[in-house]
């Protein structure tokens, strides 16, 4: 990185601007870098087959002794998800509330990685105090419980990094600490790096209490099984459910691993509070009446692994819908998840079940504040400086805006990329340098390891298959001594394309004999004599081009 | 099909319920088949390369001398994008309204047909009469012109279709036969198919002059250039852009295939009209200041190969946005195109653009009607039996309540599969049989020839990649005589995987030694206990599968 003046503080991403998910910022004083989040994000589908993409770790692997700590906004898998990934190269504290916590300790056990990181619990009147720096907490309001803004002062100014926050005034939980914003923001802040993932939405975000009175009216009126879906990290979500479950005298069985340790994590943190008796194990189900059955299950999304989906399609080991039974998902698509939502849910009602969903029926909050509540944190903050985060470069336009009504001069508005540093203090605020960034994929084990020629293949195999050609040659008298053969996986359907590949074969063969009069010796020729003749011809047949794969064998 | 009984009218679909696209239904009386419209549906991203889907065409084929004409409601490619494929294996006469006949026509000239196919143009006090049916038309409103529903008078009693519709009264063509609706259902309807697209929408659908208005005030506001991207079938839609465009003073170039013919045929059929001079070649461009400029353009589905995207990423020939630029997307993003769209959204604020999308701005409106026209049709075509049509199941089956809502009794709502057929008279409705039906898919000039086998192994080898294993078998000697060689595509990058797979080849040639020693003939055997050692290993180390295919040569 260029160097900041020495009294200046850095702020920058790796992941999170311009897009949403691989949350990870950092802020930067001299030689101490304080980490805010580690996230993950899941591919598109152009990414074929990779399971996650991780942001570039390089710097802060090369400046491992001046980070002081990780610290957590909050443990959703976008902020908590690159963690495992992250410290098997650093080795450094991590700093969260005691949900989070709970959630990344789950995670590094599974990597292994438990015994090797340290992890304190944060409070919101315990500041951590490194040599220049020192780490505030603020309460804000979410879809996951102990969600926390961080502020971190330092001697060039306050840096102030919402995490992602709604306003609810009434949540189900604790509510936000707006006299601590205030105060921050009377003290004078600096920066703020603020969500803006619904910054296009003109609408105050409903309270998570709204989608209560719905649950409840939905556990009031139902009369056979309630199927509730939704997103297992949302524990104030599931809490209602227990509540009006255990009101309208119904037992509550569940599917879904995540969902299933969401419930023990939040039942052990006591977020989760039920009587006892009220969870039941899919066994008993059969012994109890329709209408004293609750079954709370991941698979909002329409994922077609998880618990709803499989109950919908019938694969499910232990249950399927019986006509009657009415399916609420609780959750609205993510974007690319919506056609696989709309599967389920056609699937739902043609085998007999009553489906509630969508935004008509208030059964689900977004965790995101809409404009008028970045604007109410614009107005608490007062920042010198603006840096829109997490959401898509349209939502960070659209931000800064919002920054600009709210009285923060255009100047002083950053949209910043990923791996841009933008240095500051009262007199100056600069994009000093660039930090290595982009993004890892995650595919198996391997991390890092697939890049943009394998995605290439992926894709081109994907849409229009594969023919391999394999022919053996004697180079010594130069003759072709077997094959070719022709192989295709994903072109066309080779019992009924039987002519096609004979055609190519004979057309080949009698190619290669003219090839291998000429004396070729080079195999690179070779192959590229095969893909130029047997490209054409087969595109001119069925208007595809597959990936042609010559194999030269010699003996 | 089994037989209806001989004094009852029969109606089935091909194509068209539940889901969207492949629209092609019939209504047959004894001998005579009446055909409504030969859709196509393109295809989602499971199935991974397909072109599009048409229907399985095996009972019209078998039943051609039937068919007294396919009858086309409109001209969008869901209905009419099937025919050159119906057109090869069926020699009928097609009747549709003028603009569809347009489209039809160059349609089939491509595909080399136009010179097979008559084509008569409908008017809607023009009916056709056959031997026992007659067919007769009703205007409607939709977003594209004329829009027609459709009534297949038989014995038994009238059977009307209403193709896609919405109820404008203000629209920019010409309004609905609100009477002729009024007059059919008051003479009695057997049976009414019935859209169903926006069955889960409460609202009446927003007027296409309402958009009108729109487009008004920002080439009323806008001072650098306009770029327009909308559905090029949408005619009225260009002809309001070009009135606006004329209004305030500015030039129209043309970008995007479609987009160009759109603007031909609409002006050669006179349903756009704009002064001489209006278009401008894009060379012109650069002579006009910005605020004289506008662009017209396809790809608001964000479709990557579409003008709009190639313009907003730097890759068109032509042109380029120019900061101050402002975009227009008079669309709704498809589901399946939500990603892409927003993709493009992103990249033109980028590049400095200013975006105009999404249902507040009030610049795009559904061609379909939402609940309320959808009971408007029902009360004026007052049917005995309803069948809705054109929709995913869970809308279908909305559209099926409404109508229970507007009298229709429940057991009189008939909610169908494609191929099943609805037998009916004035004493009863029943499911009477199945003509053969199912997805039938094209990949370049192959229609059919791609089945499930094909897609699995695409999928897999787009989410996995391939491993190829050759090896040369000397099978008197019962030796390897060379490789065994690993070749791999869309599995890891190969330069850095060496050492993986030189430990591979070399475990399997040890293996492929004592598979000698055991002097295996079986080559099936042989290339089972390839993918048997080497599937194992790999996974244990990367975590993936690829397609594994071994090769053998005998030499």
């Amino acid at each position: 990185m260029k160097q900041a003046k020495p009294n200046q503080a850095s702020v920058f991403a790796l992941g999170g601007l311009g897009e949403i998910g691989k949350n990870t910022y950092a802020v930067q004083y001299q030689d101490e870098i304080i980490l805010i989040d580690a996230g993950i994000k899941f591919p598109e589908d152009e990414l074929l087959g990779i399971d996650y993409v991780i942001p570039d770790y390089t710097y802060l692997v090369r400046n491992e002794e001046k980070i002081k700590g990780l610290f957590i906004t909050h443990g959703h898998e976008d902020h908590i998800g690159g963690i495992p990934y992250l410290m098997r190269d650093v080795n450094i504290p991590i700093y969260g509330g005691k949900l989070a916590l709970g959630l990344i300790k789950n995670k590094l056990e599974e990597h292994g990685l438990l015994r090797k990181v340290k992890m304190h619990e944060i409070h919101e009147d315990q500041p951590i105090k490194f040599a220049n720096t020192t780490v505030e907490f603020f309460r804000t309001t979410h879809s996951i419980p102990d969600a926390y803004g961080i502020v971190v002062k330092t001697p060039a100014g306050s840096i102030v990094h919402t995490g992602d926050f709604k306003f609810d005034f009434t949540p189900v939980g604790e509510p936000a600490n707006l006299t601590k914003m205030a105060k921050i923001g009377e003290e004078g802040v600096l920066c703020l790096l603020s969500d803006s993932t619904n910054s296009e939405i003109p609408e105050f975000t409903m309270s998570e209490r709204k989608v209560g009175e719905s649950i409840d009216s939905i556990f009031r009126k139902v009369e056979g099984r309630v199927i509730f879906a939704t997103f297992a990290s949302n524990i104030h979500r599931l809490q209602q459910v227990v509540e009006s479950a255990v009101q309208y005298g119904r037992k509550i069985a569940v599917f879904g691993r995540s969902m299933e340790s969401a419930l023990t994590i939040g039942q052990d943190l006591g977020y989760i509070r039920a009587p006892k008796g009220t969870f039941i194990e899919p066994s008993q189900l059969n012994k109890l009446p329709d209408n004293q059955v609750t079954i709370l299950c991941t698979g909002s999304q329409g994922e077609p692994m998880a618990a709803l989906s499989r109950i919908a399609f019938g694969t499910h080991r232990q249950i399927q819908i019986i006509p009657g039974d009415t399916v609420v998902f609780s959750s609205s698509p993510i974007p690319g998840n919506t056609l696989s939502v709309s599967k389920t849910i056609n699937q739902l009602y043609r085998v007999g079940a009553n489906v509630i969903h969508g935004s008509l029926s208030n059964i689900h909050t977004s965790g995101h504040g809409g404009q008028e509540e970045q604007k109410l944190m614009l107005r608490l903050i007062k920042p010198q400086y603006f840096l829109p985060i997490h959401g898509e470069y349209r939502m960070l336009k659209m931000h800064t805006k919002l920054a600009q009504d709210c009285g923060v001069p255009e100047k002083n508005c950053f949209i910043m990329d990923n791996g841009e540093v933008l240095s500051m203090n009262k007199e100056e605020a600069i994009i000093s340098g660039k930090v290595p960034s982009g993004s890892v994929y995650v595919d198996g084990s391997g991390i890092g390891d697939i890049g943009n020629i394998v995605l290439r293949d992926r894709r081109i195999l994907s849409e229009e298959g594969l023919v391999v050609v394999v022919v053996s040659l004697n180079m010594k008298e130069f003759k072709v001594s077997a094959g070719p053969d022709i192989i295709s996986r994903g072109f066309v359907y080779m019992r009924e394309a039987g002519d096609l590949i004979q055609e190519a074969q004979q057309m080949l063969a009698k190619h290669l004999d003219e090839v291998m009069e000429r004396k070729t010796t080079q195999w690179s020729e070779i192959k590229n004599e095969i893909s130029d003749i047997l490209g054409p011809f087969l595109y001119e047949r069925t208007k595809r081009k597959p990936m042609i794969l010559p194999i030269i064998m010699e003996v």
